[in-house]
């Protein structure tokens, strides 16, 4: 089983320092620290367990140290930046580990992004090597890319003519898109296994500067001080601990504090339930702050994410996903009043920031969803985004005036602060971008709507009374068991987000389809393809076909 | 061989039929007509040669009936309208035959959507029995969709629940992005396979009308005239002709009137080359209008997108496509300024369109495009907008005032009227949507470019001298014929279409591309594959893991 727990004492690849406002990220990584046997991670190359400790140093870096402002991301290896994601690991994995791993990768680079845009939290990747492949995507995700100009060290993007590969965690969307390099010097660069040195890369905007040995490092704290200088990130707050996650797991599934994962392997299901806030989530900063990591939003919000993941990568045979929650409407609302009250806070902007990136996670997540709105739930404001994440939700119906009445309830946190990848709130996506429906939801809240209500106002898709209710559940979990995982997922890989697209969801779908596609293809993985034979000696033997 | 060539009284499965301002497509295909044998056209289902008539129908009555101003589609069988695409052909299709086939369908279907939006021309699916899958699909294509409330037909996207593949040809992103319907509701339609009746596509906004049978054929006629209403093709126009293309194939290639193909199946390449206008191009409207087919733009535009469907078709494996002009600059722009003159004319509307259709084909090809600019070529205007298509381009760098040196030059074409499906220019796209380069390229409208000049604005990405030509040509041909094929396929889908999406760019990447995954995936096309067993009354087998 993989967990996704690690702690800075415990990195095998990453070194975390910290120097007033500028945080340094050294990666340098332990050959023999694969994440599986089978592989050796040499020349700074990564896997899933380089990318667990990355995501884990940016928390850390988040809460742990609110004084950080920019952030620099380097190598300790000598004249080799990364290599990019491991071959071996890529060449001897099974298509379903890939294509998960790299979206684990992309999460965390745009996750990376979303601190720079919301957080003010800025990167810089200082290259200070060779750097190929998804070592140079992840420079793609910095604000910007310092380069050494030793007259040898290149950036490349070599996955397509030595891999018959995309560089699909990234590099082609934000070489285009962020970058804005032109479409046809991307062309000759994404075709060049040997890549590009200092001053073409400078020249075709690759890179944002470059300086020779001598200057490198003080251009790059230069750069790194000027970054941090326009960041609103605080002087003097003291950082919240992270401490490790309350989790106990056994063969029914995961227990942590606000969330519970049950697992039914025959059904093909898992259920996850999440409880609302107690009545005495605090409403005042300085009980926020010192509640820190205990606090409602960003403990539950840690415990889903690492739910959602090791769900992910530990049962991917669990399909459909049902989610429930527990609890009081009005407690969940207070906490979402007091967390919105106090948004300009560093840290509960970095709360939302992290339940933002977790309720993103769900929305990219290959497995369908269905929301449970019955009795003692508590679907309101923040926990409302788990029903509108859903591909379909089922509200129980009682009699009007029953108490026991699931109702729904909308707070601010629903409105903005919350946004899919595609700049949209999840109603607006319900909605497909139209106003009115939206627009009349936002001027009854504060009202709290039974099932009728729900389905009149468009939020919730059925809404079986109580004799139809376990049927009509048992009846649609087995339908959806049964039709092909495959189509379902590029079913709700569409129509999970209607319209408006975004550099981020470019990523997950043009990119990743097409990567998806081609990680299937026997050019890239059959005996005699390119990803295959990678190192052999052998060169690959391609039908030359084109689809 | 396949050809795409047919007329009105050769079609098997369409009748065309005109009523004043109202056209009528009735589908009634022929169920021994199938393009390929093995497999019988059942229920009004098509493949590649029932689409081909559709395509061929569609452009008679833009040019030869202009007085139409609204096309019902409508089906000729009693009770089913269209069951989509042919589920035996699809089954014993090889992958590429299958994507390609789909490629060509999206094109069509964005093609209607395009002359509705530029062209005056509005359509009504006539939904008078089952409409399943692609039959869906089509109707999704048109402005409105009028349905027969028989208490028993139905609307339905079957496609995931009976043949674990998508409703791949527009479905899923027409459902959410043109119809705006839910997205919950969405997923409920496209995973039941039994469908939707009348009264329910209505409320899910699946379809705008819809009539009992008694009122059904006056409820259509009734939405045909009031589109027809609204519409600014001409009353009282001669249409104009579109006779047979003149075209000659041997084993070199296809040699028409102004495009030449020649195939070097060696090299697995094509080379394309373009000729400009004579200097005898009209520049009045009569003129025009008299040479109808033969003008210029249109025959090319007809040549060079046969052309190009040939080649998607027949030669697979030709994977780069050398892109050439031969003619007259002066001549080429002078066309240019003729067409735009007289752009509110209905013909020289529907030619542009049928330019942008045209080079929109260029761009979803997947197929590598150079362009060279050599000797005697004439890239200007409208020529330009193929350089600019290419993944590349060469521009032959001769000496200051060589008579001979190749030159590039704008025309107002360049600048709007021949967007991408992305809505942008091509010069828009080139620069990744920054305004700056395209600005600094219009203001310097009128002058001809030669190789560094077209350099310094960024218009070309190699300037090679007559030295060098010949062997960087050979070698980046050689280079490019060496990679893999998929890789290519996945960067060029990528990197051609920066920033910007729209529904049809959401059609051809986001679906296109996770359905050219699906249909490489064993739950769909392995032996115990839905797609495969589909009608045998075995149930598929599928491997549960979610990917």
């Amino acid at each position: 089983m993989i967990t996704f727990d690690t702690e800075p004492g415990r990195y095998r690849h990453w070194k975390l320092g910290f120097d007033g406002p500028v945080a340094t990220l050294i990666l340098d990584v332990a050959e023999d620290g694969g994440i599986k046997p089978g592989y050796k991670l040499k020349l700074n190359s990564y896997d899933l367990g380089v990318d667990i400790e990355l995501h884990d140093a940016l928390n850390r870096i988040r809460f742990e140290h609110p004084e950080v402002k920019s952030v620099v991301l380097t190598s300790g290896k000598g004249r080799m930046f990364c290599a990019g994601a491991n071959i071996y690991m890529l060449g001897q994995s099974s298509h379903a580990w890939k294509v998960n791993f790299c979206k684990f990768t992309n999460e965390t680079r745009n996750g990376i992004e979303d601190s720079s845009r919301g957080g003010g939290l800025k990167f810089i990747a200082a290259v200070n090597g060779a750097c190929a492949g998804g070592g140079y995507e992840v420079a793609l995700a910095c604000d910007e890319i310092v380069m050494i100009d030793d007259r040898s060290s290149t950036v490349s993007l070599p996955e397509v003519p030595l891999l018959g590969v995309l560089p699909g965690t990234g590099g082609l969307t934000r070489l285009i898109d962020k970058r804005k390099v032109r479409r046809d010097l991307a062309d000759v660069f994404c075709t060049t296994a040997e890549g590009v040195r200092a001053e073409r890369a400078k020249q075709w905007n690759l890179v944002d500067h470059a300086a020779p040995p001598a200057r490198f490092a003080s251009l790059v704290r230069e750069r790194a001080l000027a970054l941090a200088a326009g960041s609103d990130r605080p002087q003097n707050a003291k950082g919240v601990l992270l401490p490790p996650l309350e989790r106990t797991l056994d063969a029914e599934g995961y227990r942590y504090r606000w969330v519970d994962v049950r697992l039914d392997r025959a059904r093909r299901t898992a259920d996850i339930t999440v409880s609302g806030p107690s009545e005495a989530t605090p409403s005042d900063l300085p009980s926020i702050l010192s509640a820190g990591a205990r606090w409602w939003p960003l403990a539950m919000a840690r415990e889903l994410d690492d739910a959602l993941l090791m769900l992910r990568t530990n049962e991917t045979e669990l399909g459909t996903i049902l989610l429930k929650t527990r609890g009081s409407i009005a407690a969940t609302l207070d906490s979402d009043a007091a967390m919105l009250a106090h948004c300009d806070n560093w840290f509960v902007r970095e709360t939302i920031a992290y339940l933002r990136r977790t309720l993103a996670r769900l929305d990219v997540s290959a497995r369908s969803f269905f929301a449970l709105i019955d009795r003692g739930s508590c679907f309101a404001g923040t926990l409302l985004e788990m029903a509108l994440a859903a591909d379909r939700s089922f509200m129980l119906a009682l009699d009007e005036g029953d108490n026991e009445a699931p109702r729904l309830a909308l707070s601010a946190a629903n409105l903005g602060c919350l946004p899919m990848v595609n700049g949209l709130t999840r109603l607006e996506a319900r909605f497909c971008g139209e106003r009115a429906p939206v627009d009349a939801i936002a001027e009854r809240a504060g009202e709290h709507w039974d099932a009728a209500e729900a389905m009149a106002l468009g939020l919730v898709t059925f809404a079986p009374d109580a004799l139809d209710w376990d049927d009509e559940i048992r009846l649609a979990v087995e339908e959806r068991a049964s039709l092909s995982p495959d189509a379902l997922t590029g079913m709700e890989a569409s129509l999970r987000f209607p319209g408006a697209e975004t550099m981020e969801t470019r990523i997950f779908a043009r990119l990743s389809a097409w990567q998806n596609w081609i990680f299937n293809r026997p050019n890239a993985v059959g005996d005699k393809g390119a990803l295959k034979l990678f190192g052999t000696g052998t060169k690959p033997s391609f039908t030359w076909e084109r689809v």
